[in-house]
């Protein structure tokens, strides 16, 4: 594997799911395997959980990782090929891709979409010239339409708590928030839980549909509490209109989940990719109840990036 | 010990002073203690002698010391139960440290005060969330109301230049500033010479008392030449008017130490927690001459921190 | 070798090449020289292919990097002898020297000149203080007048690329910019070109003449055409006025290479120490073409600094 970046196979994702709770176990199962080996870690948005997590899962195999908040930095990227670089950037991606892919191993790269060129975001352009001018592996730290290290942690924890249930319902929920938020977590759950054979149900107001290269394979059920029945997982997050690109169409706080929303669901185990706007995007009773598995989704992130890592290190 | 806060006993205290005296002999004495374990430096304000001590404590160690400056990465925590978190707070403290204690071995955070709610501030709220959320040891690197690493180091450097005298008569004195100080580092000061045992006297304007929580024990002078008569250590630091709360009563620069203030105590040392503004809080010739403590006391931050982390590590 | 701030001697320039060139070929063949050891990495400017490659650099020798962004950090350090810090500075550079001395086994720092102060640019007075007061070796990651850890790195990509010659033309050419930039990197390719013994030619517009104790030896020829004829190897660089100082004087396009340029230097390698603004300080079609070296003095860095902190290390 060179590249980590969207779902590939129902194969390769069990192996890393399989892989992840192996290092979960037993982080330090394979310490001596990046011995040597370096990862930068490229965010050109910022983070916390997702640079620890790395950080943690580079150094349980031995590894560097190194951060360059280039966002913080000031160091602007030109992105255009052929462009006269007499205004603000200060330096060619092209250029700064080629000297990162010899400084490092790995990369691993967060680059969130402009939620207003909507073309430009759907061709996740950055990860594709880190690809291209890097020479090296990379991996996606979240791209303008994905976060895949996020989605295998989820899918992780779904498998955790499985209990034996071959086929689990889950139910994908938009949430209220008050700012404009990327499609990329949404799109991912849903790639990856059609991709991994569950039977999902995508619930959200009109509006609100998610790109179907995503989606295919999902049912579409616009009345949240129809789409709660009998679910097993259910996955809360906001996003912005993908029609209407980044446009805020609801905030209506009867979306926002309640222990009143199980009555049909009383299984029904409740995620979330956190950070977590509580008593906005979900209520303090589903969070602090035993419904929640918030914290063990945070937690398995340490493990996907291991997999993943260790993956790419062959 | 699982928390690291303030001052617990003199047989502690004692014993932390011991080996940290004993790690500044010999830095990589216990090298393999905390091999494969991590401890996360929470900064909630900045920090760099803090930071870089802690981080070296860690190292020497055998454990991994990774920094998360929040207070720069955008990361405004909600601090308040309950609370609708539709307006600039992006994630609760609950769910933070819970996280974060998934993440990591120990926690070590600094959280400084907001010098205009006395009462949140006394309360040192936020290291009770992080202890409560986080289920791991935490570590204090400055709260609202302590700096007990700070506290631990100058007791080392006073043991150090102790001279077989049992007893030292140690001085607290206010020095001038233009802002408005917290109390942490004279209110640690004055706890754990206290709790160490020492003939302690405090002296500054009237108005600037501290919290008799902390001053118990010692003998308050508002006469700073009759305060210093046969100082042995002299320990020179800001602090805003606590009564008046976080109130700048007295820029007086009198009350700035000099050579002539040390007539009466020709073998008083002369100690600040570093930074110092130079001839504002502390003179020249001071900070320039033979009294001055104050690089032992900015070293020996990494053996307080080093015996301390050792003693969570159990 | 106790400091590395500027070109020394050809015996030395040679030893550190010889040294890099071994490293490259072998990046850990020193790692456990640099055990328990820890390197400072003072950034008073921002950077980061100086922050990774020396991080890199002491990782290959077994160091620890850690890096002080002060210019982040709001760490405004006080310069002036006997000033009373009743101003923004919180520290005095003595005090913060002293303390970086007792953390730390080597200092790297940077700090580039205010482009306003001719004589306190001139003598380096930050490097200077570093020295006196932390005790210790000390690195220049670039100061106001040099930038010897690239010229190091330039030095290394040259002799790589000789092809058996003993004596090449080098030509350092001015380039047009938009910003008012520093001399340090043109200063330090110049001192090193013809520390190294290279035939030195310097071109760049009238009133673009650079001090002359950098080019004492360099022939200065104002046609830029003339002066590249039989070029081996071409130094692209922009700088602002030393005489009219930090003044832009011109920003005429022709002084841009294109592959026109070399007509009568078919043979010549373009260099350049990144960043470049594209199509503004150097062509597209010579950037992604076979005569550029950039990437490789890029990755050069690396080894420069492993090479210069393996001789501190003794």
């Amino acid at each position: 594997m060179k590249y980590f970046t969207q779902f590939e196979s129902k194969e390769l994702g069990q192996e890393l799911i399989d892989l992840a709770i192996a290092y979960k176990a037993n982080p330090l199962l394979d310490q001596a395997k990046g011995q040597g080996k370096r990862v930068g870690c490229i965010f050109l948005n910022p983070s916390l959980r997702t640079r620890v997590s790395t950080q943690i899962a580079a150094q349980n195999l031995g590894m560097e990782a190194m951060v360059l908040n280039m966002d913080k930095e000031g160091w602007a990227l030109e992105m255009h090929e052929g462009a006269i670089m007499n205004k603000g950037t200060v330096e060619h991606i092209k250029d700064a891709a080629g000297v990162l892919g010899s400084y490092f191993d790995i990369l691993a790269i967060r680059a969130f979409p402009s939620l207003t060129n909507k073309e430009e975001d759907m061709t996740d352009f950055i990860f594709g010239q880190f690809i291209k001018y890097s020479g090296i592996p990379v991996v996606s730290l979240e791209s303008a339409t994905r976060h895949p290290l996020q989605s295998l942690a989820d899918q992780i924890t779904i498998q955790e708590h499985l209990v034996g249930k071959k086929k689990p319902k889950v139910v994908l929920t938009w949430g209220p928030h008050i700012k404009a938020i990327p499609h990329a977590v949404a799109n991912s759950f849903a790639e990856w839980s059609l991709g991994m054979g569950h039977d999902l149900t995508i619930t959200h107001p009109e509006g609100y549909e998610l790109h179907q290269s995503f989606t295919k394979g999902a049912t579409i059920e616009y009345d949240q509490s129809k789409a709660l029945e009998d679910a097993d997982f259910v996955y809360v997050k906001n996003w912005s209109a993908f029609n209407d690109y980044g446009k805020i169409l609801c905030t209506d706080s009867r979306w926002m989940l309640t222990e009143d929303h199980f009555n049909n669901a009383p299984q029904g185990k409740v995620m979330h990719c956190l950070p977590v706007r509580r008593n906005l995007e979900l209520s303090d009773e589903i969070l602090d109840g035993s419904r929640s598995l918030v914290q063990k989704q945070a937690e398995n992130r340490i493990y996907a990036a291991q997999a993943v890592l260790s993956k790419i290190l062959g």
